[in-house]
């Protein structure tokens, strides 16, 4: 097994299940940082802020400091200061997304905006999908934090922020870009962040169409951990494989 | 020049526009009613009754009763009641399609239901999106009043219901049946009321992609006016013509 020198890991279904930690995965960690092997979670959610995900890791007494977070939100503002600094957007979406544009120097407008992001949204109302249609209706760049389907919950599958987004697609005829995984656009910035090339590193996630579809196009090793979405038994449909593939974390040699 | 029995006849775009009547239409259902030669109107708002928009065309000096106007709610709800007597429906949408369920015996619930039905609702939420998508990924049918992906305001194009019903779709992976123009479905029940062969009706309409292409769907004559969304110019890229197309509908001659 190769040695890597850092990892990129997902949150949901791999460190944690809705409200209850995977300890194999909280123990995981903790040797990673015993070892001083680099870190960072990677994540789709837009709406949360570094400190409110990092907060709720440590809550699961998993070792994680605001700065070894790394959003959709935060890659999504990148993209767009160095595509055109100093722009402005209209922004459906939470905190997470508000705040990492704010830190970027991009002004949040409602009417003729550079840029239309969408977010995932729970105060989403008809007026907001109103003013982002006429904004990519009139030019405005369409941007997706990702293109999540479904979110799963204890209620059952929840529409996700692909679905939401899909709204202004249709009706606009405009495909966004999307951010998130599994685009390689929030890793290769990860990337940036943990200061490592691709090759040294490996991308430990649940979910085959985000997390391991992500490190495929990226060019990256990938390491799938069957505690999520994912069973198994999934892999043997599939002709693109992680480079390897487990029940728990527990099992993983460094 | 052809012969009509009976006439179908599209409203946005053909009666008026907006707030506007168009003259030329108004005058020309006048002239239907006083040469005794029955119409209908059929539209793709499922979320007025049929006593409103019949109030809103005398308001204009239409001569319209509620009977001669057809919604795809009621074509909704014609279709349910006869593939499921006694149904009952979860229900995304306004005073129309709830009336009309109403009046065919369909139970509208939140949990359990037999059918998702998705209308045009400015006060869509998250919650009502979620149920929506609970049931149907719970085996409810699901059925979308139209798929039109905008509708033409003054602010400019803001989502039409093809648009939000694509979240259930995007989210669950599963297609609805549409009722609405350019659909057959409701084109054949509005036949029904009217009480004669499709051979002897004409579809009157502004919009090529809905009322036109309903007609063709059909099997039915096509008059197109280009008082609407479609500019004569369109057709010149067109495959499948109207049977006419004319500017004003005073040059229509009985």
């Amino acid at each position: 097994m190769k040695t890597y020198k850092g990892y990129l890991i997902d949150l949901d279904g791999t460190m944690y299940r809705g409200t209850e930690p995977i300890q194999e995965a909280v123990e995981f960690v903790k040797k990673l940082k015993d070892r001083g092997i680099p870190y960072l979670f990677v994540t789709n959610n837009s709406s949360k802020t570094q400190e409110q995900v990092a907060a709720h890791l440590q809550n699961f007494d998993v070792p994680a400091e605001p700065d070894q977070v790394f959003t959709t939100s935060l890659a999504t503002a990148s993209v767009i200061s160095r595509e055109m600094p100093g722009a402005s957007a209209y922004v459906i979406g939470g905190d997470g997304i508000r705040q990492a544009l704010g830190d970027k120097g991009i002004t949040i407008k409602d009417e003729d905006p550079d840029y239309v992001i969408v977010g995932l949204d729970r105060e989403i109302t008809y007026e907001k999908l109103a003013l982002g249609c006429l904004a990519v209706r009139n030019g405005a760049k369409f941007i997706s934090t990702n293109g999540d389907i479904a979110i799963p919950t204890e209620r059952g599958l929840l529409p996700g922020n692909g679905s939401l987004t899909s709204i202004i697609t249709v009706s606009t005829q405009t495909e966004p870009l999307f951010i998130g995984k599994p685009e390689a656009v929030i890793m290769e910035q990860a990337l940036n962040v943990l200061g490592l090339p691709k090759e040294d590193v490996v991308m430990v996630g649940d979910n085959y169409d985000t997390d391991i579809k992500a490190g495929f196009n990226t060019g990256m090793d990938t390491l799938m951990v069957h505690t999520g979405v994912s069973p198994k038994s999934l892999l043997l449909e599939k002709e693109q494989q992680p480079t390897y593939s487990i029940d728990s974390l527990s099992e993983w040699e460094f």
